[in-house]
């Protein structure tokens, strides 16, 4: 059985250990666990780094000096297991004054007021180490298509983001901001709903640049949506900047189950697209441990997450080296498709030009070709199920 | 109740009222409708455009005289009822051929075949005066992870569209491409899934700028998302080219309902985003006249469209008309969302100074703002009912 | 604009105007309600009815004492408005005790404890006069399949209705219970997921006379079913003794809109089922005044949910009465439906030697009647938005 | 690698293997199969049972003299291979005489027609030896609510079903009835769209004992539900008389692909349930070979199918052997749910008095315990990997 070591670059957030478990419909199953407890335990494990809104180390309202307190316990437990904190956030949704959003609530002193806590936590980002800065707009979004016009409500958006992409820039951090996309939950409707809408968004920005995406494996499964072909869109794009790990079964609440028990299949192409595309961020892990769980239950899932990447990897590993896999790929065209579909120096002049390619083709019998597709879909499935050697 | 007239500039698919109706589980239960016929019968009704794939007008494989006579009489149809055909689209997902796909096919002689299919058909969308073409991947997609490398099939896809956008202007053709966003069926999973994929796609070619979307109001509902938020972005980022109104239920297989007919809620507010942006294009139905009727449901279905079109204008309309509603939008804070964030020529250091927008603002409460949503939606409820005078 | 009164016999839950607001990613927004306000403010608005869980009124572990002082206050603003309590249910799901279900929890005291809890209930119940007790399982269910034999819970499940319902019997209460299915959320699957579940399991009970269902509109809409066609079975099934009404955009997370502000069309047409029915139990809202709003926004959303319904009612009558719509129906072969398929007194031998049925039968003419739907939903369509008369 | 043979029951519809690839957006990829050949190469595949609607085997509309002709051939073909047909089921759905259903249409003289066409299938079925007689009712529903009184259609719906089994019963047949439930496609919404409104509707026959439900994997799932609940209840009321093993990605169009190939983590529990619940009807693969395949890709996806059940059976039985396995269950309390709630002979009376299962039961400290299900989970995951030895 492969076990984590701090190579692999496993992350968690706060929240996610220390989650207490309470839902919509009941209260908390779980104490409070003390963020130095977190890094220690989760050192233990394996892990190596830990992510945190502000709010998670700092309670939100805290005055300097207890701020610093909170900050210095915490970088002192970094300091003492070798974690790092590879990625921070702000928490822009839970307190009720952004119950209409952030960047994009109705309310302007609202707004300003979320830029500047935004702006603050950047400051502490970048002193603590950050390389990524992910901004999760989960409030940015509406019940009623009455309660703005979304246009206006995308200005706001871009005007929020390039403040603070602007104000990384100008302060020299290496930092990168990651937005994060959700369909809805808690907004009936969250702007940005998906990878691809994010990824709009931020074609849009004036530092653009420095922005990208930090897509959630449930939050895109929310909407039905294939993740590894929207983690690969991601990349294509040179926009994969993080990523959260975590399972889901399909449209519904949002689950953050743990990674690999919602979709399986998924969860091993997902594995095999980030390590044969060199993907060199953060493993980082968004779930939620289930609330029948107590803390033995908590540490036991923080290890399962971890454990469901490792022997991911030996699987996808196995099926890519595997010859009869070579093979089907073969068969199935998949290295066909790396060929551009014009010869190098062909115009499109040639192409018309080419009898071949339309005249004289026989499309009834290029039509006969069977591509093999089911055949190396069960490879994978045996590879994945350790069934092959 | 308003009748349509062609300056209401609504269109319908040739595919649409000409479709047989045989689905997965039947087979067809009406006969095939001439394109002239239904020229005729859209123009008695109101209709403004038609709109067609290269092969609902001209059968696959057909030879240059059959084809030169199929064109004949239909412009002539259109002569002589004034109506236009204000886009065109080519079929590149119904023959064997393009079963892995087109431009993204696995195949590259297929790649070739389908480019040199939707050059041809340009020159005839451009010889028809048509403004609009559109680009429908359906086939573009997988049923496993395996199947491809989708990173290389987006360079194949961009090479795709950019082949055919350098074509229309090379040609110097009044003519701009959109691309239509669709999540799944009939591929397991679609690229470019929703209007937020297509427009993150868009941003990456040579010549995006005569490339945007025609997003489909059920195919965004598939995967439950928000129509009202994504035709929203596409009108924000100026890539609004065309769209298809219809009605869904939800995830489920791609119904093509009559417009309104399955969430009449967000058609009520579709009709007033695109009333109030000064959309221009054509309203165009997309939807597929039920299995269970004959032609004269056919031709009742066609007239329901439009005039589910003209109520909920009328209802729209009257909505922002009313004073109540002002006056909710006012306390709404939806006026309040055109300030922008930051003051004139304030930058991110007078923001930061600002103590009455962090240190001394009452986040609490601030929180206790009511934002009068839900009496907002009520508002447009009734005026959707027709139930305010 | 029709008022509510009394005689509409609208029914809220303590717990639908009295939600503070908090959800999965944000505190509370709102403050306590008072119960007696809550009786007073919705007998002000035109409500009938008031519903609870014990929690609700009685705050979980309060001694004989303080429950007898709370329920007093409760009975006092009861007899001073006028306000009746027809339902009374159990909170078998909030405290962590509960965590993995109540009836069908692997640990088998917390089943006698909620059994017992359950029990006390009921008298409370009886004592208030409430007519119907409603049980709704939300814990009872699992995120893993490996979590529990799931025949072995239903079996526990059985146990636990027929223990309450036997009790219901032997005490000579006049109530009946009825069961809410929910597919999922706060578990990840929930057992007895939709009505037909519910309807199922309840024809396996010992006591099953008198247990029913108590269908959520919403909560059949998470798993994209038509709740028109669920609710038509439980009537059918002579089962439907009480009903949720909301409203919900599809398959997510558990929205609890105000009725009609989600899928009106369904709302429509489920008003036109339970009047032209002759339902006559409560039309009971269970809802969530949006985390936005504040006390205002509470009862202008719980005047909203009334208003909805009586509108609905107004349309539903006119569609019902106008000739057309009868005209429309005819054709559409709706009145003929109700014609038996075999003749009175028609054996299958006497059907067996029909010809005219089988032998003689043009299935392909047969197959060219136009049913006219489209035509028929249209003119419901027009109905619903008050655009006929 | 586990191979498959006539003692595992694996069975096969001809429509599976012989499906010719048309979509709803494209033509048929591939050429037909002789029935006869279907039933060879599945023989030489290792499967034991082969089915068929009565239009797979003969053309709807063959004279008296095709018919016999077909079925002999058929027959020869099954007592040549030793294959047997242990299930058959009448097409109700595909001629465009049923586009408003079968024994719910409208049109009484349709429905007389769908009685006749299944009572004579009834006696093929029963001819050849079947044991199940599956009917799927995908045209028994509507796209709008105006379409039918649901209570009525349900009636009719009835009255259908029961005079096919009393026929059944009359003729002596041994062979019992399953009702193959499916949310929507063809029909927006299908009546009895899920296993619990099958079973729901079935105890309101008068010949219910002796039918049951077929139910289908991806059906299931195409409502969001899970499908080992509802074959847990299904077996728990003793109707899991036969079922539809296949894959389905979700809430989206029915994608009957191979078993295993969408939901690996549901069938993996499915398999286990099936083989400890000492299930002994055949194990049918309901799927569509991909649109991509050519006659190799068939064969291949078929064997496929197989594969998968075997390997699942193997894991799952790797799973329940593992002490590891059999701790975790326990810490669980997995073992504990079979205990009833009451002890042998206690009444309610008794647990009322017993003042440990209320008035002194620490709900607080029982509210601390830990399911390890995340645990338990994580073991099955392993397993079905292939992972613990």
């Amino acid at each position: 059985m492969p076990t984590p070591s701090p190579d692999d670059r496993f992350s968690f957030g706060l929240w996610t250990v220390g989650w207490r478990a309470a839902d919509p419909f009941g209260s908390a199953t779980r104490p409070e666990l003390d963020p130095v407890e977190a890094v220690h335990r989760l050192a233990e494990l394996g892990a190596w780094g830990i992510t945190f809104h502000d709010d998670d180390l700092i309670p939100f309202g805290s005055d300097t000096t207890a701020r610093d307190a909170h900050v210095a316990r915490f970088r002192a437990a970094l300091d003492e297991t070798g974690m790092v904190a590879p990625m921070v956030t702000t928490n822009l949704f839970g307190h009720p004054v952004f119950k209409d959003g952030a960047f994009t609530s109705n309310d302007r002193s609202v707004r300003r007021f979320a830029l500047r806590k935004a702006l603050r936590n950047v400051d502490l980002a970048a002193e603590l180490g950050a390389r990524t800065f992910v901004l999760w707009g989960g409030r940015e979004g509406s019940e009623t298509d009455a309660a703005k016009d979304f246009r206006v409500a995308l200005d706001r958006y871009r005007e929020g983001i390039d403040t603070v992409a602007g104000y990384v820039k100008d302060q020299g951090y290496d930092l990168r901001l990651a937005l994060e996309p959700k369909p809805n939950e808690p907004r009936g409707d969250i702007l940005l709903p998906t990878i691809g809408h994010a990824l709009a968004f931020i074609a849009e920005l004036e530092h653009g640049d420095i922005v990208g995406v930090n897509p959630e494996v449930g939050h895109e499964q929310m909407a039905g949506l294939d993740f590894v072909h929207g983690a690969a869109q991601a990349l294509w794009a040179g926009k994969l900047f993080h990523l959260d790990l975590n399972g889901q079964k399909g449209p519904r609440y949002d689950q953050d189950m743990v990674f690999g028990h919602g979709d399986l299949v998924s969860a091993f192409f997902l594995v095999d697209l980030l390590e044969s595309a060199g993907y060199t961020g953060p493993r980082h892990f968004d779930y939620k441990p289930t609330r029948t769980e107590d803390m033995t239950g908590v540490w036991a899932s923080a290890a399962a997450n971890m454990r469901m990447y490792l022997l991911l990897k030996e699987r996808a590993a196995a099926f890519r080296a595997d010859p009869e896999v070579r093979a089907a790929l073969a068969v199935s065209g998949v290295d066909e498709l790396t060929r551009p579909t014009l010869a190098a120096g062909e115009t499109t002049a040639d192409l018309l030009a080419d009898r071949s390619a339309f005249e004289d083709f026989d499309a009834d019998e290029a039509g006969e070709r069977g591509y093999g597709f089911v055949a190396l879909a069960q490879l994978a499935m045996e590879h994945l199920m350790g069934a092959r050697g």
